[in-house]
């Protein structure tokens, strides 16, 4: 099975993680796993809260996925939490991040030279967060193996992106089928 | 604060749960309880652990939601959680169901003589579990407190569609706004 590691960190949004990992969890040849930096119990501003295990980050993924959230504000000044995504994203096929997201993948260097995405709200803090070729329009963005998304449900837009340009568009729509998602699924296309 | 309860039991859908508590946690005067019949762990099987509380049904509260699921097969044949989400619904000022949910509340015996829907696959199985005047066409239906929805992410209208009724569109708007979805406005209307 390939592995698929959920970043999660405190202050995270539960349906930036969770609405692209019942998309993703779709996929028979994957396991998702839901991660953090300590391990252990992770919570947010919902009164969620999410046991997880502990980053291995030289552990050999498919995809590690970075949810956004408040929690990235901190995050985003965090050496510990920055250098293991860095670590981590050298053992990973794909990069994903949705809404806030982005703003971690950027602190840690990783969207340099990189066309990329954020929340439409939080997009000028984002996108102050380190180098990227900012796009303000998209509902999602695809560079090399990196995708990340706009704000919040525009990560189940791209997660199903994922899945049609990875496995095709017939498990996508298959898959979007599956949770009744009524899909968004031009990439340069956002409302908001 | 406005007390939800959101219940949770194993092999819960992620979504159901996650998409319709995003929208409820943007109104400022409840506070989100995640619950279940004995409290502690819930998992499902993307590998998610929650912790939840013990769920108190003499407890008033605002809003009780129930996902669906794998876990509503087993739970539509447990006196127990069925007996449960009986007398919870007796302190509930609305009751809010996702997907197979509205399994559970038929099995309890609370749609009698109501409207409602639920999953467009998985319909035969739970209109099968209890009376209701059951419409599969909708996205999702209100009938007097309860609102029921379709599968998986049709719950996120639904809840929209919830604040948008009890709150007004303007507070809808701003929730769905912020968390950037692209709304399915018309209740009666679904391409699943």
């Amino acid at each position: 099975m390939k592995r698929i590691d959920i970043l999660l960190f405190d202050d995270f949004t539960a349906l930036d993680a969770f609405g692209p990992a019942e998309v993703l969890g779709g996929l028979e040849d994957c396991a998702l796993s839901f991660v953090s930096l300590a391990g252990g119990e992770v919570g947010n501003h919902l009164g969620l809260r999410v046991m997880t295990e502990k980053l291995d980050p030289e552990e050999p993924r498919f995809i590690l996925l970075v949810p956004g959230g408040f929690g990235t504000r901190p995050g985003s000044r965090d050496p510990e939490l920055l250098g293991l995504i860095r670590e981590a994203a050298a053992s990973s096929e794909y990069l994903l991040s949705v809404c806030t997201g982005s703003a971690l993948l950027a602190a840690a260097g990783l969207l340099e030279g990189l066309r990329a995405t954020s929340n439409k709200t939080a997009f000028e803090w984002a996108s102050g967060c380190g180098p990227a070729f900012w796009d303000r329009q998209a509902r999602w963005v695809r560079d090399g193996r990196v995708f990340s998304s706009a704000g919040v449900s525009a990560g189940i837009d791209m997660a199903l992106g994922f899945v049609s340009e990875i496995y095709g568009g017939e498990k996508a729509e298959s898959i979007a089928r599956r949770i009744e998602y009524h899909r968004n699924p031009d990439a340069d296309r956002d409302i908001f």
